[in-house]
C-alpha cells in the first residue's frame, strides 16, 4: 500500500541540496517525487524545500524515517519536518462576538476544503453554540475576565489536551493571550487581524484605515507570537474602498477579506504548505 | 460659444444643497450639467460635490461666478473651486536617478492622457537631460547639498514662477522639501511613495517590506504636506508578491505600481477630480 | 415621522434633468437628498439617476408619487421607479448539488449584510434541507425531470405567489428554467455563472478554462434572461491562477469567486442600486 | 570560469525524474542548482521543470550538452532545451499607429529590465521613427497593402535574418502575419491583444466589451500561432470598470493593462521562463 508524505526543509543554501534529497528518496524508498518545490532567500543565504513523495516502502514511518534521514540532514544542517497524510490534524477553532469566520470555516469544512477535524470551538461568549451543535462539533462557553484568565487559559489547554489539538485558529477572538500559552504552541495558532500588516495595527484597525483615507483595506493571517500582530505573516488581501464607502461599509467589505486569507492560512497549514523561517512564511502554494 | 467648468464644494452637510445648486446653475446660466457626484462623511458630517457644467453664457468667468455664487456659498458655509476648461495648466516635474516614472508621464503626454503643459523637469541629476531634450521640455540641473538647499530651492521657486507652474510632480524625487517650499504650494505638489501607506513610511521601503515578510508590496500618490509620508492620499495600489520574488524583484514589481498611481493622480489632479479635506481625499473619478 | 425611499430613472438625456428632479422633490415633500448618483451612456445618449431622499411628509406613498411625479416623468420620457425602504423583499433560492453560495448567503443575512427575508429554498435535491431548517426558512424539494418540468415550474410559480416573492437567487441552480418562467419574472432572477462571461458560456466552464490555459478564472452574476448566459451583467471578478492549479484547484478558486459576485448583486439588488438597461446594468455601489 | 545555464524540459509524467535530472547534472557537471522548479498536468500526464544551474566545467556546451544528455532525454521521452545566458537574445519589435507599448519596452529596456538587445523596429507607418532614433534602433518603415504583404514579409524576414533576430514583438501592431511568416518562427513570436481572452477576439474588442457590459476589461499576452489570437496564453491582466467609464475610458484603461501583461511575457521569455505545450503555457516565475 502507497503512503504519501510532505517533507518540508529548510537549511543554508549550499551546492548539491536538491540532488542529496532526491537520491536519498530514491534509494532508501524508491520513492516517487509528487511535487518538489524549492527557493532561497538569497538576502539570508537561506535554502528551502517542500518534497511530496509516495512510497510503497512499509519500512518508511517517521521513526525509522528520522534514523535514516539524520546524517544527511546534519551534513546540510537541515531544520526539517516530515508529515504523512494520515492521520488528520484535530483543529480548535476560537471566537468571540462575530462568527462570519467560524461559519466561513464551517462551511469550507462541509464542502472538503479543509482537510481536518473541526474538533472543537471555544468562545467568551455564548452565541456560536447553535452553530456548533449544527455541525456536530464540541462547544465550550469560556468567559474571560482579567480575574480569571490565568484559570480560562487553564481550562483550554486540558481541552486541547483531551482533543490531541494541533491547530489553534483565532476567527476573530478579541481576547489576547498570554506569553506562556502562545510559547506552548509555536507556529501552531493562526490569527486573523483586520488590516493589512504591518499598517494599523492593535485594535479599531478599520476605524484607523478610515480615518488615514487609505484607498485599499485589507486583512492578514499571521501565526501568532508573543509580539501581538507581529508574527510571521501567512496571507494578505486587500479590497478597493472609495468615498462611499462609509465605516460599517469598511467593515462589511473587509469581511471578506478576513474570511478569505483566514480560510487559505488554515489550508495551506493543514497541507504542510507552510515553512517559517525569520519571522516571515515560504509559502509552497 | 458654450464653455465647460467644474465647480468643487464641500461644506457642512444639511438639507437642499444639490438642488440649491442645481438651480443657481440653470437660473444664472441656463447651465447644461454634465455631470454632478457627490458624497458625504457620515463620521465628519460633511458634504463634497462635483459639478461639471456646460453654458453658452458670455457672462460667466471666474469674477463674475465669485461675484454670484458667494452668497450661496456663504449660506451654505462652502469651500469652492470653479475651473474652467480652458486654459491647461503648467507643471513642473522633479526627478532624482531613476527615470521611469518621468518616463512614462512623458509617454502618457505623448499619448493624450495628460491634459497639461509638462513646461519644466528639474533634477538634482544629469541623466534626465536627454529624456527632456527628446521631448522638447526646459530641462534645469540643480544639485542639492545641505549647504546649498535654501538656495537651490530659491533658484527652483523663481524658474516656477517664470513658467506659471500650478503643479509640481515628485516624479521619485529623492529630496525632501523644506516647509517653507511645501506651504506656498498647498496641494499643488504630488508625490509618490513606493509603500502602501502608512506602513514602511521613511527611507528603503521595500527593504522593509522584504524583511516584514508581507505578501503584497504598494505604492502610494499623495499631496506633499510638512509631515513627510503624511499628507492625503491621492491613490494607491498593490501587486502580489512570492517567495520567489527576491529584493530586486520587489523593486522591478514596485515600478509598475510607482507608475500606475503617480500618473493616476496627476490625471485626476488635472481633470479636477480631487478633492482634499481632513487630510484625505475624495476622488470624482 | 420620517420615510426613506429610493428613485432610479433612465431617460433619454439632456438639459436640466438633475435640477427638476432635486426642484421637484423638495418642492413637493421637503425632501433631504441623501445621495444622489447620476450617470451618462454617451453612446447610446442615455441618462441615469439614483436619489435616495428622505421626506416627513405624511402623503409620500407609491400612489400619490406616482400622481405627482407622471408630468415631468413624461416631459423628460422617463422609466423610473420608486421603492420605499420598508417593507423588505422576500428571497428564494434555488440550489441544486453545489451548497457554499446558499451557505454563504445564510451567513451574510445572519450578519446582516442582505436587507431582506429569506422566504424559500428550492432544490432539485434533498441536501440542503438540514441547512434550510437550522435557519428556519421553507423548504421544498422538488425533483426536475424532463416529462415534470412544466409541472415542477408551475410548483414553484405558486410557492412564490404564496410567499410573495420578489426576488428569485440561482444559486448554483444547475436547471435551465423554461421561457414562460424567464418572462414572468424579468429582472428578478439572478444567477450566477461560473466564468468570466462572455468567455465559457454553457457547461462545464472551469473545464474550458483550464483546457483553453487562461491565467485568471471568473465568475459573473446576471439577470436571466430567456437568452442562457446572455442576461445583463451585475458583477464580475476574476482571480489568478498558476500552473500548479489543477481543475479541482480552480473549482475551488472558483467557488470564492461565486460567493462573492452572487452575494454582492443580491446585496445591491435589495438596495436598489442597479438600474439594466440595453442588456447591460448601471450599478450605484 | 563560472557559466549559467536553464534546462527546460517537458515530458510524460514518471517516477524518478527529478532524481536522474539532479543527478546527471552534479554527476556530469558538479553543477550547482540555483533553481529548479517542476509542475505537472495531471490531466494530460505531463512533467514540466525548470533547471538553472552554474557549472565550472569548461566542456559544458551546447553541443556536448546534446551529446551526454541525449540518452536520458530519450529514456524519459522529454522534449526539451537548453539556453546558456550569454549571449543575449536579437528582438524586433513591430508596431502601428499606436505607441505605448513600444514606448514602455523601451523605458523597460533602459531600466534594466529586459535582458536583450532591441535590435529592430519595423512598422507600417512612420511615426514611431523618431522614437527609434532617440533609442538608436534601426528603424525600418515597411508600408503593408493587401497587393504587396508577401513582398513586404519577405523583406522583414531578410531584415530578421540580417540582424539574426530570435524573438519578434507585436506591440499593438495591426496587420495579420500570413501562415507562412508564423511557422517561420514558432513560438518566436509574442502579441498583444487588448481584451481577456478567449473573449472578444477579432477587432475592436474595447467596442466589444463595452457594448456587453461587462466589468472588468482585460487584455492577453500570446504566442502567435496560424489561428488568430488562439495561440498559448502566455499573461492575462484585467482592470475594473464601471458605468462612469465610456468607450475611451476603456481605451485608456486598457493600455495599462497591455504595457503590463506585453512586458511581462518578453521579460520571461527572455529568461527562458516560458514552456509551451498542448496551446497552453507553463509560467516558471
Amino acid at each position: 500500500m502507497s503512503k504519501t508524505a510532505v517533507l518540508l526543509i529548510d537549511c543554508p543554501d549550499r551546492k548539491g541540496i536538491v540532488a542529496a534529497i532526491a537520491n536519498f528518496l530514491v534509494r532508501e524508498y524508491d520513492a516517487n517525487i509528487l511535487n518538489a518545490d524549492q527557493h532561497q532567500d538569497v538576502e539570508l543565504g537561506l535554502f528551502f524545500m517542500r518534497v511530496e513523495f509516495a512510497t510503497q516502502n512499509p519500512a518508511c514511518d517517521e521513526a525509522q524515517f528520522r534514523h535514516v534521514f539524520t546524517p544527511l540532514a546534519e551534513q546540510f544542517r537541515m531544520n526539517w519536518r516530515l508529515t504523512f497524510a494520515t492521520p488528520t490534524r484535530n483543529v480548535a477553532i476560537f471566537v468571540s462576538h462575530y462568527l462570519h469566520c467560524l461559519a466561513d470555516l464551517l462551511d469550507r469544512r462541509q464542502v472538503g476544503e479543509l482537510n481536518c477535524n473541526l474538533s472543537l470551538i471555544i468562545s467568551n461568549h455564548e452565541n456560536a453554540r447553535a452553530l456548533a451543535n449544527f455541525h456536530g462539533i464540541s462547544f465550550h462557553h469560556i468567559p474571560i475576565t482579567t480575574a480569571n484568565k490565568a484559570q480560562a487559559e487553564h481550562r483550554q489547554r486540558e481541552l486541547f489536551a483531551a482533543h490531541q489539538i494541533n491547530l489553534i485558529v483565532l476567527a476573530r477572538y478579541m481576547q489576547v493571550l498570554s506569553p506562556d500559552f502562545v510559547r506552548a504552541y509555536p507556529q501552531q495558532i493562526i490569527n486573523v487581524h483586520h488590516s493589512f500588516l504591518p499598517a494599523f495595527t492593535g485594535a479599531k484597525p478599520y476605524h484607523a484605515a478610515f480615518a488615514r483615507g487609505v484607498k485599499l483595506i485589507g486583512a492578514t493571517s499571521h501565526y501568532v507570537t508573543e509580539a501581538l500582530d507581529e508574527g510571521p505573516i501567512i496571507e494578505q488581501d486587500v479590497t478597493r474602498i472609495s468615498q462611499n464607502d462609509q465605516l460599517p461599509d469598511l467593515v462589511q467589505k473587509g469581511r471578506d477579506l478576513e474570511r478569505l486569507v483566514l480560510s487559505r492560512a488554515v489550508r495551506w497549514h493543514l497541507n504542510d504548505r507552510i515553512l517559517s523561517y525569520a519571522n516571515k512564511t515560504v509559502i509552497f502554494a
